[in-house]
């Protein structure tokens, strides 16, 4: 179970939500266990997941295309559902069904609703939400949709639920933090990876290699992978190039794939030779910033405040002049869950949120240092996910 | 360079667009060649690019995030670029900067925008398109997006133009071509891969973690990678589970990474052991699908021609009641480029195309077979990017 029921239930309580509807691949997922394949790898297919609210458990509703009723089938997919489009599969009464096979059957027969958004219409209808407050989240609507929502249940008032969705997302349940445990480790194991491999010459993209294809190799799946040598290293998005390893470089990783969808993002730092005393100085002034918010935080802490330890901790330690615009985020099934460690956040940090605290330094030209780690929330402080770098890596 | 400009030319001038603004990801790195990091892998994060029509050359001007200039400095982007927001880089008069740092210096010493909308507004607005009709690629807009662009400039008649640049995109270009080519191969050395450690109680996801490594070591991204076994090679979507292989399971693939952002899409199958008489039949029909459509292919020819070509082989050749609702599509940025080679289809090919043409059959509970290969339309007929199967794979 991927949802935070408790969570939701209150947020809808909150928003006086009757039901709310997912409709972000991301959402889709978190609400039903639902994996709809095409909406995660290209824009137009749509999966929808209506929510009600109900006596301590939510009445769930998956709406999806026809041509993915086996997905459905094979997955732990909470509740009724209901199909749109059409899709030949071949039945012959002879063949005896496994429980996938047969449930997919079963789905086949329901009947075809049309399309995605009269699926919706008719859902919401026949369930007693043609009146009311419903919650839509607009991360997977297409342009018109909503209008078409509007006049199919002129009697709704519709409340964007994007961010309250993303708000629930915030605090992890078990099965997420697990995900979550997992892939910071085979991140941490890829960074190792791709090190293990640095010699003179050796190119960026040579690192990139090694780097996805461990995470490949323990089941992940490639995300992100910015890895810069040198000059490079100070590009904040930096895609790998042809560029090659040479002494004296600081190698700058800030990378992360996702386990079962849930998502890693940390940055290590190695000097390729011994790193200058002024590299030196300055990665300690970013890890002395981290590891300070990371003693800082626990349950009811403000996001805000975290912010002003981490960045006065750096501007003390050694870059004075030392600015960001945030310093940490959640992350889960996207890259940038809430909070968001930054001045103007309004979150109190909770017991089960998992987040990334990140003290990144670009300096134009010359290199890049970051210092990035995961953690989760516990009652008393957190509970590091990453094995936070005491000191950069020196390969010789 | 990437974009079709006198396809886009033509297209501009049939619609009566003065500038059309490329929105979605793929539209986005189509339009400028600008790969923007944030925006592909999250949604949220915006990246535009205005093309304007001129005298033989495009006026083109990318609008992006400031955390994003390192990623415009580093690509060979075309045009004028404005920034939105800000994210702190540091720079020290002393550094000597490269041609990379100096340009991503250069463009941070632009204006802040504010965001992507009002920087779109404000472009349009200056370059003299404050009236007249464009195209509005809706593909990347977010909700609430149109209404602010319909606010801040009145006067424009805005055409959606998502669907313009999806056939824009339909023929390729030489580079695209290319990358077309070098992901077919590599999606077929890693079907190979996986192949070769198939073994008795191998899994479906030990094949698909052999399939995705190959990608990977190739600089490949993984994508899609539906990999089943036995009665699993029928569900259509079907994800690599623990199911062992046994002796006389069919092996389904459907798969397929990207190469510099152009995707495959490709089906093999094999049999654990030797197929059985009726599946060696079924098999043979859907190659002779496939294969009559291919002979049938060059420009000038309806899409939905094809289509009724393929059907009715693959029902004369073995299976009388074969049905689909398409057998093949496009592929470019996009899995399902145009054209869709289907009945409602009123597309003609056309030179340049790239298409996977596919013969998928499932059934329930017992057995999934396809053929799917990628191809190039030439001024005579078809190039295969892909070594179209005689037989399907026997194991021992």
């Amino acid at each position: 179970m991927l949802l935070n029921k408790e969570r939701l239930q209150a947020a809808m309580s909150q928003h006086a939500l009757a039901a709310i509807v997912a409709t972000a691949p991301e959402n889709v997922l978190y609400s039903s266990g639902f994996w709809c394949l095409p909406q995660w790898i290209r824009r137009g297919p749509q999966a929808f997941v209506v929510l009600a609210a109900g006596e301590g458990e939510f009445a769930s509703v998956v709406i999806t295309g026809t041509s993915t009723l086996d997905l459905v089938a094979d997955q732990q997919v909470a509740g009724r559902v209901r199909r749109y489009g059409s899709f030949t599969v071949d039945e012959h009464p002879s063949t005896h069904l496994d429980m996938v096979s047969s449930r997919q059957a079963q789905l086949q027969r329901l009947p075809d609703d049309g399309n995605a958004v009269e699926a919706l219409i008719l859902e919401l209808g026949t369930a007693g939400h043609a009146k009311g407050r419903l919650g839509i989240d607009e991360g997977g609507l297409m342009p018109g949709d909503m209008e078409r929502l509007e006049r199919g249940l002129p009697d709704v008032t519709w409340v964007k639920a994007a961010s309250i969705l993303r708000s629930v997302r915030a605090v992890k349940t078990k099965e997420e933090i697990s995900r979550l445990r997992t892939i910071a480790r085979i991140t941490e194991r890829s960074v190792q990876a791709a090190l293990s491999i640095a010699h003179e010459g050796a190119t960026e993209i040579d690192l990139a290699r090694a780097f996805h294809a461990q995470t490949v190799q323990e089941d992940g799946f490639p995300v992100l992978g910015c890895i810069g040598f040198g000059e490079r290293s100070a590009l904040m998005n930096v895609q790998p190039s042809d560029r090659p390893l040479r002494h004296g470089d600081i190698i700058r990783f800030d990378v992360g794939g996702h386990y079962r969808n849930y998502r890693a993002d940390i940055a290590r730092i190695a000097s390729f030779g011994e790193p200058t005393r002024e590299m030196a100085l300055k990665y300690r002034a970013l890890r002395r910033g981290v590891q300070r918010g990371i003693e800082y935080m626990r349950p009811g802490v403000r996001a805000s405040d975290v912010f002003q330890v981490v960045l006065e901790t750096v501007r003390k330690e050694g870059i004075p002049h030392y600015q960001r615009n945030h310093v940490g985020h959640g992350i889960g099934l996207d890259g940038y869950d809430l909070p968001l460690l930054s001045p103007a956040s309004s979150d109190l940090l909770e017991e089960g949120m998992v987040l990334c605290i990140e003290t990144p330094y670009y300096e134009l030209g010359c290199v890049g240092l970051q210092v990035e780690d995961m953690l989760l929330i516990r009652p008393d402080g957190v509970e590091m996910l990453t094995d936070i770098c005491e000191d950069m890596v020196v390969l010789h």
